[in-house]
Parts: structure tokens; sequence; C-alpha cells
């Protein structure tokens, strides 16, 4: 941790001392960036994904262009379905494709186990080309997909809008779903801990489909399994961070399922919220990923807000509360990244 | 109110007392029933939001094969923007379009204000004739988009996932969404006032894309409006139901907008909202749609677990969190609805 320039984005997962509020942006390696557009031009998404070279030249990129506090290894949460044998196609109309999804026992037995220094070996490569690339400059997070998120396209074949083939499972099958949880988390587990090994100086979890679960259900299918893999984490200093998109209750189980940090959406008003959970964990967000098509003034007193909701103290990463569009002007992206560092200062 | 046979629906959504929770399922009359399927293939659907007859017709199957405590006026939300002016396509696979969506003043000039008896003289005569074939057995309510996701659809022309079109117009001219929101308002003040003066017994408005917004937001874009209409509703002892799809805060200014009855998708606790929210409104809701695909005795657990979550008292209508999916099989939907009467009764 020592060795980096700027570590104040793990110091604030650790809720210790910042001189002022560190800042990332989800998806910030995306397409809003010409820089990354000429990359893209250049390979298809999973090839891009599966090039080492090119998972370092766009990883940094945000680094040198928005001077942001943390780097983010690109690549994608559906790397992990494929590993376990899921045949997986991105079509750019339609998003993620696994043109066989699972539905039933026979289906889900072809699922292999994965061995992330073999079906995974070019995001180790990718990692280990990033952190020459980024020289020490800022932190390297690596991420997986949440079993439950991963298990929704597996079932599903791709995205959704009533997820009714995975909730059929779960509610008709709940044995079967159980099984490919299981079966994921272990993998998730393997994959965080190599990505830790390789120089991965944080690691965050993504369950972007953590709300359309009742209560019950998101206890049962998605939290016990995040807090299995959380549990299994060989970390030493690196901090987890665990981002349960649409989850707007539950801050007190939260606190407890052993991540560092939570990843808060914008619908969540951040004080509050730090009000609810307490002084137990960090809080990432939450700034609306749409605010930044306003004019920059807005940005900046839409930053100031959240900020002041916060408060003083440590404990707080600035993020957007989802991945920034690709129609964003990055000028915008940049203002957001400079008035954050400005205007953080007086709570620290 | 009197006359009605079965009044449990208006009794509970007054918070007064009943014998058992009554239940009404929003898109009651749809897809799922294969009574509605032979009348959609006579019809197309603007079609049959046209026709009064078959108005009519679809809404009271619902209350024939279900026995529902309530009917709902067979329409769409979208009606209001084609009343004022819009050009209206439903295509099957991509839902409601708009063609030419507002943009810009220009755009927002052709805007007509809307005479509910002139250009929605259809959804009238549909609610006579609905009246007609109901003879009294249960109330009917009618509906209403909220401004704010009614503004949604005409700005961004469609179904959207990111909203980024109508969130740029918020941010970068509020004062022509105020404008439009405004429009809409009063559009939609005078179609619920047309519509309770035909004999709606209750009215709800849909805020389908309330959750997208922050919470400084939903306050100015959406929620200030819809206390104007609900305050300029002229109604007697008709109810009106207000559901913010993707609101799980807030509910001590929820209880204040002036409805009777707050709507509950599916990702909140009846049980806490409603020791929120206090004794100030009645609630709707709020099983997991999906929970239809589940086997009969999981859908009665989940029935008794909801109606232990809110407790003894009146004040609950029982509900989906959202509408009933197209797959669902109609005999579970029957299940449902009769499984509420048998098990709400030890909470009266």
């Amino acid at each position: 941790m020592s060795k980096l320039k700027n570590d104040l984005f793990l110091r604030a997962s650790k809720r210790k001392e910042v001189e002022r509020t560190p800042i990332w942006i989800m998806r910030q390696a995306g397409r809003y960036l010409p820089e990354y557009r000429a990359v893209r031009e250049k390979a298809d998404f999973i090839t891009m994904c599966k090039t080492p070279e090119l998972v370092a030249e766009v990883t940094v990129q945000p680094i040198d262009i928005l001077d942001v506090d943390a780097a983010i290894l690109f690549s994608d949460i559906l790397v992990i379905p494929e590993a376990m044998g899921m045949e997986f196609t991105m079509i750019e109309s339609k998003g993620p494709q696994f043109p066989k999804p699972i539905r039933n026992e026979e289906d889900a037995k072809e699922l292999k186990p994965v061995d992330p220094y073999v079906e995974l070996k070019y995001v180790m490569d990718g990692i280990k080309q990033t952190k020459d690339a980024l020289d020490n400059r800022v932190p390297l997070i690596g991420f997986s997909g949440a079993p439950w998120t991963l298990l929704t396209y597996m079932v599903e074949g791709g995205g959704s809008k009533s997820f009714s083939e995975v909730k059929k499972m779960i509610y008709n099958n709940p044995k079967l779903a159980h099984s490919i949880l299981e079966k994921i988390s272990v993998a998730v587990t393997d994959y965080l801990n190599a990505k830790i090994e390789m120089g991965c100086n944080a690691v965050q979890i993504f369950d972007t489909w953590a709300g359309i679960l009742t209560q019950d259900d998101y206890e049962e299918f998605a939290l016990q399994y995040v807090e299995k893999i959380i549990s299994g984490l060989k970390v030493k200093k690196e901090p987890v961070i665990y981002f349960p998109k649409g989850i707007h209750s539950r801050y007190g189980r939260l606190a407890k399922i052993g991540a560092d940090s939570i990843g808060l959406d914008w619908n969540s008003d951040i004080g509050k919220v730090r009000e609810r959970i307490g002084n137990k964990v960090a809080l990432q967000g939450n700034m609306d990923p749409t605010i930044l098509y306003a004019p920059k003034d807005r940005i900046r007193s839409e930053v100031k807000k959240i900020l002041k909701s916060f408060g003083k103290g440590s404990g707080h990463v600035f993020n957007l509360g989802h991945g920034i569009l690709p129609d964003v002007n990055p000028e915008h992206a940049k203002a957001l990244v400079q008035f954050v560092k400005e205007e953080s200062k007086k709570y620290h």
C-alpha cells in the first residue's frame, strides 16, 4: 500500500483519515472517452477483454485523462460464466447474450469449475500489464459480478425486463438455483483471490440485479453468497466493496457482511444511510449519472450537496450511483473529478 | 357507494373496517387471460382502448374469472399524450412509441389542451358501458399516468434504459420541463375528474418511473405535480391512490400528498412501511408478481407473510407490487385471490 503515490481511495475505503474525498467513476474506462472508442474500433468488446495490452491501455486512460484516484481493471462480469463453459456473445444492439441459457439440472451439470490462472489467464496477464502501466500512481480495483447477478444472466440468457426465467427457477426449483449459486460462489472467490494475488489493491462485487428480489429472497439467493465469498477472500489490507444496486434498506444487515465499503445507487440519501448504517463501513457513491448531462455549475452544486449530506470525516469514496453513460461529454467528467477534489477538502 | 354489492376495496382504501382484506391485481385485464387474448385477436391494442364495447368486455373479465374486489378500467396511460396531439403507435416488440418526441420549446408548443369529453370521449363511453356491465358488483377504478411518468415517454419517445433525454431536459432546461409538466397536470386533473363524474368509484395515479429520480428531483419534477392534481380532484367519497414505483423512502412526505392510499412495489416490507407512514393512509400491495410462477403452496405462504407483515386492522388492499406478467397461469391468479380471502379474515 505504501508504495502507492496516491492511496486516498484505499484509506477512505477503510475509514482512515484522508486530506480530501477520493473519487473514481464506475465504467470510467468506457465509450464516453474518444480515446476508448479509438481502441474499440480496432477490436470488438470480447477481444478487448481478452487482450492484456488493450486492457492495460483502456484501464489507464481515465487516470491520464480524468485524474481519478483509482483505476478499475477493464473487463466484464460475464467472463465468469464463460470460463464455466457457457458460450458468450456480445451483440451491440442487444447487449450480452448466452445462446444456451441454464434452465435445468442437465444444463447446470455442464458448468465446469474454474481455475482463474487457466481459463482466466488473460485477466491475470491484463492485471500484470496494467500494474506496469500504472507505475504505482493509483490503486487498481479488480471486480466480479455477484452470484445472484451472474445467475440472472446465465438463466435468462441475456438482459431481461421481468426476469421471469430466473424467478421461475428460484420459486420452482430452489435447490437447482442454490447448487448453481454455490458453484458460481466458488469460482468468484477463487477469481477475486487470484486478482488480489496478482496485485489488485481492492476488489468490488457488483450486484446489479439485487433490487429485483423481495427482502427475504435477497437474503436467501443473494446476500448469503456474497457473505460467503467475502469470508473466503485472502485479503490483507485490500478493501472489499459490495454494490447492491436497487437496495434501499437492510443497512444494518449490509454493515455486517464483511465488506469494508458499500456502494449506493443514486436513489439513496447518503447522509441518511450513513446515519442508519453507523460507522461500521465506508460508503461509495452516489451521484445520479445523468447529472453529467447538466451544465457544470449544476454538477458542482450536486457534488456539494452529496459531500454535505455525507458530512465531516472519512469513509466516503465519491462515485456515480451507476456507470457513466456513453454520451456524456468527457469535459463534464473531468469537471466532476475537479469539483470533488476542490469541494471536499473542508470536510476533512 | 352504498349501492355496491361489494365495497370492501373502497372501505379498506379509506381505512374503514372490513371483514377481510380486499384484493385486485394490477393489469388484471391482461394477456395472461385466454379470454383477453381472444378479444385481442380481433383488435389491436389501441383499437381495443378506443372501442367502448371491448373496454367493457375485458374490464369485466377478471371480475367474472378471478372474483377480485375491484375492476380497473382497461386503458393505457399514454392516451393523455395522444389526446394532447402526439402521434402514438404501439409496436408489439418495442412497446409504445411516439415517433415525434418532445425535445424543445417548439415541440412543446404543439401540445394542445384536452377536453376529456371530446378527445377522450371513447374513455367516457367505455366507463358508461363498463358500469352497465358491472351492474354494481364491485367498484370501478379509473387511472392516469402521473405527469413525470408521462413526461418520460413524451420526451424519450418510448421506453428507455437510461432516460437520457428526459434527464437532459430537466437538467439543462428545467423551465421547459416544468411548463410541459404543468400542461400535463391540467390534462390529468380534468381527465380524472371526468372519470369520477362518469361514475368511477376510485382513481389511481401510476408513477412508474418515480424511482429513476434523485430525492430532490422527485420532489421537484414528480411529487409536487401529483399533489397539485390530487388537490384539484372533485372527489366526494372516492379514494385516490398514488403508486410511486421504485420509491422506498420519504414515507412521511407521501403520507401528506392528499392520497388516501399509497401503492408499494415488492421491494418494500409492507409492515415496516406501515410503521413509518403511520395511520394516515392506506397501503396497497405488494406481492412480487413473479411469485405467481411458484407452486400454489408457495403463493399461499407469500400471501400469509404479507398479511402478517401488515398486521391487524384495516387500511390494506392486497395487490401485486407491479402488473401481472403475461405468461402467468390464470389458475395461479385465481388461487391468489382465494388465498387472500381465506387468510385475511383473522386480521379483521
